[in-house]
């Protein structure tokens, strides 16, 4: 699977931007693929990027109209429908992240095939998955796990990515969840695949590689969270990672969704993480905590992050600052000639 | 999802017991719910049960056919749909737990359409479930555990709740996988659920019960199987057990299907999976460890058990002799009034 870019991003009607925050993650990573948005009346949220109709975006070049809004239920509204259908017409291929397929609505899937154009239901794998072998893959692999869901595992690794390829390492991001997918244009929604497959689609994902070359995996869920943590252990058992950034946010108070689950300690969830990693890679390290300060004031983030330092002896970052320390560290640890 | 009983169990021309293992464990552990077997022309296999035609078993009283029997790539045998229609026509509802579905061949969908009849396609779950809550039910709750995949996990679950219900349990046989799904004539093929609901299935498959009730729910995979561990972990998680088994086959080179992985010490599994379950179900205790000694001289069996009782200082059985040890510490430990 792989998305066409450059995208138009299609923002319907959305009231806020936490129901666009996929087109936001977008348009904040990867600007230089967004041509621009389309908004219909009423929309209130603007990514400030070029307004464009299907049109103008189509004739500038746009590719892929992305759908990049979530409504309530994660259907596609009936209104959309037309607008959708004129985008295949025109020649654009249509993505989504939302539950309901595109594929399922009767009149996208005729006027795809009519014009021969793709539906990407990208929270719908298709392709169909292996069991996974456990053979070790040549190159190298950093997963990011965490202490809980939404601690910010994209955000540090597409950071990590975009600051290792700064520093001259041969890096790419590996997404693992729908806006990872439209950032990197392609990737598997690894909490959607069957069960038995978790940890062979995994292995899919970051195949053979050259040995200097780094595979950047975003991390879904926690080992911790009762509800996801069999997504979370396929992914560290497919990625068999050389190195792990746990991920925190310092200011919650449970586990996301369930007022009845403490978050574990960072010690401990190191701990459980690296032995889980140890079955499919012994040599797996710890190279650093990633830390979401953003409530924070921010005279006092970066004495937090020396404190952390003190306190667990790893490289300690807000990846909304930098991720240099983990970067140097992995510069040393695995002596990359940048 | 309930199938109906009695059955009569479809063979087809199987050639050997291996490829009807499905059918040879419906028979085994539930004889009173198989009214007969259907073998074709060929078949060198024989369940030692009364040879009945479609109509003659029909007559008696059986309501599902079962497709006990795998060939080559877990499809339909072309052969094999008029008998399948007849048997609809009849009256039969279908069960299969083969890959391919049942629901995708157009000839018996319609036919099972038409008189009204079910087709369960036990090996891919039809519900929709539910992301887990990990809130605490009440009731008793055993999870078979293992060391490996195929080490006795179904038979030690089956061979145990028969125990219990002798001694004056009230318990249920929980099934997870299709044999086992057969035998019981309810459960959920946990490895084919989406990876997101894993947790969340095993919730619904065995939900609030008395307090002194038993569900003794059948295992899946091994934390330390790289490609089946995430089923395992979601399995541990939604069980919440009270009580584990750890299940071992003594001798195992290596994981199955895997030469370049070893198989745990029986402690460290034991250690990993408690660790595992605690975060459900912080009392969790280990109650016994299971041994398949079927390789083993007759002679020499029971004083193996009593060498590992006397070195893991856990009760020890083998399910084919008897569970009593682990039957007196459920007892003992739960105080249960029998």
């Amino acid at each position: 699977m792989q998305i066409q870019t450059p995208y138009l991003l299609f923002l319907g009607d959305a009231q806020d931007l936490l129901s666009a925050k996929t087109a936001f993650g977008i348009a904040y990573w990867r600007p230089e693929k967004c041509m621009g948005q389309l908004r219909l009346p009423g929309c209130k949220v603007d990514l400030k990027i070029q307004d464009l109709s299907l049109e103008e975006a189509f004739q500038k070049g746009a590719k892929t109209l992305i759908i990049g809004v979530a409504n309530r239920g994660g259907i596609i509204s009936p209104e959309w429908i037309p607008i959708l259908q004129k985008a295949l017409v025109l020649g654009y291929d249509l993505a989504s992240g939302l539950h309901q397929r595109l594929n399922d609505i009767v009149e996208l899937k005729e006027t795809a095939q009519l014009h021969k154009r793709f539906l990407f239901d990208v929270r719908h794998p298709q392709e169909d998955f292996q069991v996974a072998t456990g053979l070790k893959r040549t190159g190298k692999r950093l997963l990011t796990v965490g202490t809980d869901c939404s601690v910010g595992k994209m955000f540090t690794s597409l950071a990590l990515a975009r600051d290792m390829k700064e520093k001259g390492f041969s890096v790419d991001f590996r997404a693992t969840g729908q806006t990872g997918i439209f950032i990197a244009s392609s990737g598997v929604s690894i909490d959607a695949v069957i069960s038995d497959f978790v940890a062979g689609a995994t292995e899919t994902l970051s195949p053979n590689n050259q040995e200097n070359h780094w595979d950047i995996i975003e991390g879904q869920g926690s080992l911790f969270h009762p509800s996801f943590a069999a997504v979370t252990l396929g992914l560290i058992h497919g990625s068999q990672p050389d190195a792990i950034i746990m991920c925190h946010e310092p200011n919650r108070p449970h586990m996301r969704g369930l007022p009845h689950f403490m978050l574990p300690s960072i010690e401990e969830c190191i701990d459980l993480n690296l032995k889980a990693a140890r079955l499919t890679n012994p040599n797996v390290e710890c190279v650093g905590i990633s830390f979401n300060t953003s409530l924070m004031p921010v005279s006092e983030r970066l004495s937090f992050l020396e404190n952390m330092e003190k306190k667990y002896n790893y490289p300690c970052i807000d990846p909304t600052i930098d991720t240099m320390s983990i970067v140097d560290r992995l510069k040393q640890s695995y002596k990359v000639a940048c």
